[in-house]
């Protein structure tokens, strides 16, 4: 597959992806680009051109075909194959992270975690180790995993961003509220932001905070 | 405070906010316009753009006063009072939500949480304790919280909005992989869905995935 999407498209994916499991699991068998835009709250000539970019037809009046277009999307995504990665920072988002089942479902696999609390080193969290940071270099020369998630503190981000990239590292799902940019031929990012959303959150909850108190 | 801003510019103000929390804590002064949107990957006048929108003008010659400019950006985002929030869903994005330091630092404090695993009622995250979700009613009569954050499985998380909706709450942080959708005069909803940005990773993932195999 040689698609190159925009990065617009490529973060449409997910969403899509998401609507076209919860219309499988629901039963539906076809959907129209009209029903599927709502669901998304796009425009239906948006997501018909989104699909012809992606190569999907829909059928004059059946709309498209829900279980093809999910595998489709899927395969796009890259979801059909397992990843394995390594949790960096065995804390509450190292945990959240380790233990959540959704991330399994879409072949993602955590095979250890690492910290540099003597306090949590030696432990298991959901079966899985957590093995001392200072180690990481020899664990990933005998494992050879290319994904990490970051979930240390923002003042550590940086330079265990380094570590991980001099040590074969070649993808990062960072949970530390820094923004780390990398040339993408050395390394892919996404960057999480949690606390981000929380703000947003509070900016609406202020500008409504007055018709609150009314009712 | 009567600013209308645009979605747009709700969502860039988390990233002006935390990029100047950065440079303060780093103990930088001042920014120019050229700056701060190369470090937000934005063009300068998209930066001189949004501050003008917000009232804030920088000198000539000097730029923009960091900390005046982080306290502005705080205050539009409601991040200088205090915000009580339960937490609906012990399991691990609860328990990570709940002893995330980074969330009280923006004034966002969890007063209970709510589960209906017998196994969880009763105990405590962090100190916060674990209530029966059957009681929550009562607990929100008690306690006018207006703010949950919903960890729940996708499968119950419309039913449990709409639960919280009736017993008074008017903002609701969503983790459930469900996209939750309310009349903002009814319900305020951020949606986080943390697989669609472990899905963006894969699709990057996937796309330079043979290169890793030369290296």
């Amino acid at each position: 597959m040689e698609l190159q999407l925009s990065e617009a498209l490529i973060r449409r994916l997910p969403a899509y992806y998401r609507n076209l499991k919860e219309l499988e699991q629901a039963g539906v068998e076809h959907i129209s680009s009209e029903a599927l835009g709502q669901r998304m709250h796009q425009t239906a000539s948006l997501v018909r051109w989104d699909m012809k970019y992606l190569g999907v037809l829909g059928r004059q009046g059946h709309g498209y075909g829900v279980r093809e277009l999910r595998t489709c999307i899927g395969e796009v995504l890259g979801l059909n194959r397992p990843h394995d990665m390594i949790v960096i920072g065995a804390g509450s988002i190292g945990n959240a992270v380790t233990r959540y089942p959704g991330f399994s479902e879409d072949g993602f696999r955590v095979t250890a975690m690492f910290d540099t609390d003597p306090a949590r080193i030696g432990g298991r969290v959901n079966g899985i180790p957590v093995l001392d940071w200072k180690d990481v270099g020899e664990y990933l020369k005998a494992h050879p995993v290319r994904i990490a998630v970051l979930a240390v503190p923002a003042a550590a981000a940086r330079e265990t961003a380094g570590v991980l990239e001099h040590f074969g590292i070649r993808a990062i799902w960072n949970f530390a509220p820094v923004d780390l940019q990398y040339d993408p031929r050395v390394m892919d990012v996404v960057n999480v932001h949690l606390s981000d959303t929380l703000q947003v959150l509070s900016y609406k909850i202020a500008h409504h905070a007055g018709e609150w108190e009314e009712a």
